[in-house]
């Protein structure tokens, strides 16, 4: 692990590394945020998954977390959002490959050789951070937005064991019935469609649910709004009467404008499971 | 004066506008965010002035300061930080030329024709921004980043009935004294020394001062604290027990993690000056 930046940050420290992957068969890099509680004693971890074309920069340097991460004494870990390198597979379009993970294991070819976003998210980074930082492996949630909150509902649904609190800005919250994710769960994961149910956040809010208060903000200005499919995910929500709330915010598009304008009530949702 | 883009954040609009200036002979471009409380009344209004290689862009995105904005009512500004365009003078330096306009009117080639920053903020733009908005002319306050702290420095102190609250963050404090300074106001401003006085935060803290509190942060972490001076204009400040602080913050370099770590308290400073 090989620290490439290092920033005093709300009294903490907001940090940059580069690792080898074994699971993505490259170099990877990740940014964490420790908070000034964290220099006493471990603290709990908030993960946020960034969006298509994103790096692990946008959401460190444009999301405002680090403020209210530092008042409730939260870590924050921002990972990359795919392998990249010159001999990792790539597509010309910003939808597939290199900042397109999907947050998925691929099968197929050409991109199972690399592109292993589960596996590296929920295994490999996650042993990493909790083994190197003072972070308590027990008291973990996780976020994201837009392909990156698809990424936090189906990790934290399918291991709510590890993702104590969940919450997401903007997911592609049915990736199944999509525009975003049919393309992608086709090239990663094959033609067999059932094998892509385990990453629709709809279909696991259906069949598995999540036990705990689930938090997920939508912009009504969001330009992607068609191809997120909210409402699929609001229905499944009401009809196992999960616990949670999907708002609907006037005027809001898909930025990160719109992604800092309700971090605060997201550290919050987060602490309060969290931090006790 | 064209949209170029408009975001709803905390409430508010963030927008950035392109306009034919007069006084730059070429197009610039600014940025505003109006707090919801524009929406009903005029809005008193913050403007920040960036550092060297910056645009109007870098602390619309990372300082975090349109939540507290909106908190208190306050608009901000954010222009750009010099001319730009195919036809406008350059330099190969990152601090020269482009992007390192250094808040002064040059009167020196090939300069002149273009780089005329101080009459641009303080008089084209600040009229483009009062009349085009529901901006409060008599309630504006003014702070900055670096090469942008010294901008707001100065102006503040020559302009006080213009500026009625000052702040900056790791202000290039003496910069007729300082590498950064010396190269740039002889190539804006020519040989003769004495013109460069009106451009130097210190000695207009020597001579004027401020009729107000002045609110100076500063990293001791820094990697160019050496070229900002900051002990310079301290003591300027002390010699004539100027109302305001320098603080001295441990670990804090010259990022926008340090900016957006201190936006809060600049943002009340101002508001507890301009919206009563």
């Amino acid at each position: 692990m090989e620290l490439i930046s290092q920033n005093h940050c709300f009294g903490g420290e907001q940090s940059v590394y580069k690792h080898a992957s074994d699971l993505c068969n490259c170099d990877m890099t990740f940014a964490v945020y420790l908070p000034p509680q964290a220099k006493v004693a471990p603290v709990p971890v908030l993960w946020f998954l960034s969006g298509l074309t994103c790096t692990h920069e946008n959401a460190m340097t444009k999301a405002a977390a680090q403020g209210f991460a530092a008042q409730h004494g939260l870590a924050l870990v921002f990972p990359d959002t795919s392998p990249r390198g010159g001999d990792v597979a790539n597509d010309g379009a910003y939808d597939l490959g290199q900042g397109a993970g999907f947050y998925v294991n691929a099968t197929q070819e050409p991109w199972a050789p690399h592109f292993q976003m589960w596996d590296y998210i929920t295994a490999e980074l996650q042993d990493l951070v909790t083994e190197e930082f003072p972070i308590m492996a027990d008291r973990q949630g996780i976020t994201g937005h837009s392909m990156g909150g698809h990424g936090a509902l189906t990790m934290a649904m399918r291991l709510p064991d590890q993702y104590k609190s969940v919450s997401a800005f903007a997911p592609i919250a049915q990736p199944s019935q999509s525009d975003w994710g049919r393309k992608q769960f086709s090239a990663y994961l094959g033609d067999d469609e059932t094998t892509w149910l385990n990453h629709d956040a709809t279909h696991l809010m259906a069949t598995l649910g999540y036990p705990g208060n689930v938090l997920i903000d939508q912009g009504e200005a969001d330009e992607f709004i068609t191809l997120l499919r909210t409402d699929a995910l609001r229905d499944a929500m009401q009809a196992r009467t999960q616990a949670g709330i999907v708002r609907m915010h006037g005027g809001y598009d898909h930025s990160y404008f719109f992604i800092s304008s309700l971090m605060e009530d997201h550290i919050k949702h987060h602490a309060a499971a969290l931090c006790n």
